[in-house]
């Protein structure tokens, strides 16, 4: 069946997470750890229902829907190659019970999906923004920056879709936690948990990860923070046992 | 002269920096770790006019008259006693020409300051609410609860006193962050260094250092880490270097 679901410019990647395969394309966007990490900080039940916007590769989904008892998810995706790409790992997986990829834009997701219905969403946006971008059609681009889709259209949706007490599980950039704080409370999402990850221990965060609640009560719990390496240039304990991470591609 | 400075029921510790002693009441609330480190982390230039609001022992404006060149510090305090202690410190190190105590509600104190003239605001406000305080008088209660301010308060007056570009320097709790940071941007204080406390790196943050600038552009840097303890018990080089913190009484 591999054969067929793959292209020519692909590679299947072993998840190593029950079973679980992946289908990129080494010349445009992969996964980098910043999914994995979203995945393992995001919190599922049985029977959820979830959406993932911006979902690239699909690997979110994926592996959302390999590790917990979820009932269904979808995969939001612009991109109508990266769409067909993500769909045919789904495939691979057998997932398509339970995973569905949609190729649309994210700011127009409620004419498909109904608003107020989802327990779960989850998001790992483009990262930086898309003024100084010369050629806005790269796939690489519309996955790192802000082209098609920022913040506050992530954070609208995502408050959009979700149920009243539902969740929506966000990595994004130190750099833009105000900005993310700030826009959260005026789509009615109160961040609950927010967690730093540092390279290693003596240094300033390179991700975060946070957590809103529509409709929660104000308190922000802050998490002990993740470190990727110890000191001696070895991965965590802690990392170690998420995944076995070398076989991740650094974004 | 200490002598006639000092009441029964006071004691003077040894601040261990440039000589610089405080007169505290050890039944009352004294200074923290909490003051020390927001000195630290706050950056004061030659000839600065600076407030620091709800000042208590007067701890934050003497250590950084000792410390910087500043021209004048005003510590704000609107207790009658606990001002008047304040201000026994200052005469106690021969501070009186740069340092002055105002025993005045910090909410009016707009009526006592000129607005817009000031190059640094900092803070060690009460970090928890007040409502469920029975005694609301006590010395304790007003510099630990918000009991005569609130964080509204505190970042509105702050915001009222800075000139534009000028910076506001706050030391509080990792939970009240998403409130902080939200109230910052309504009285137009952009969060620009963010510090998080950990006992021990393994650990959850305790406190926060945030400094804020009036009119910032957006784009907030979190800095590394500050750890207290080494997962030995011991106190991190960094605190060590900072001060002899075992002198210090913890909250």
């Amino acid at each position: 069946m591999e054969q067929n679901l793959v292209r020519e410019n692909e590679r299947v990647d072993d998840l190593q997470i029950n079973g679980l395969k992946i289908i990129q394309e080494p010349n445009g966007f992969c996964f980098g750890i910043d999914a994995v990490l979203l995945v393992n900080f995001t919190k599922v039940k049985k029977n959820a229902k979830v959406v993932d916007l911006g979902t690239g590769t699909g690997i979110i989904p994926i592996l959302l829907a390999g590790k917990t008892k979820l009932e269904k998810a979808y995969g939001i995706e612009i991109q109508e190659e990266v769409a067909d790409m993500a769909n045919r790992s789904v495939l691979l997986n057998n997932l398509q019970d339970r995973v569905e990829i949609i190729n649309a834009d994210l700011k127009e997701i409620d004419t498909i999906l109904k608003p107020n219905m989802f327990n779960v969403i989850t998001s790992n946006p483009p990262y930086m923004d898309g003024k100084d971008i010369i050629n806005e059609n790269t796939k690489k681009a519309i996955s790192r920056h802000e082209v098609k889709c920022d913040l506050n259209d992530v954070m609208r949706v995502a408050s959009r879709l979700l149920m009243n007490g539902g969740s929506f599980f966000m990595v994004h950039r130190p750099s833009r936690l105000a900005d993310i704080i700030c826009l959260a409370r005026q789509y009615n999402l109160e961040p609950k948990y927010l967690r730093f990850v540092h390279s290693r221990a003596s240094k300033a965060p390179n991700l975060i990860l946070i957590q809103f609640t529509k409709g929660g009560r104000p308190e922000l719990k802050i998490m002990n923070p993740l470190y990727i390496y110890e000191e001696d240039g070895s991965y965590t304990s802690e990392i170690q046992a998420i995944y076995d991470a070398r076989k991740l591609e650094e974004e």
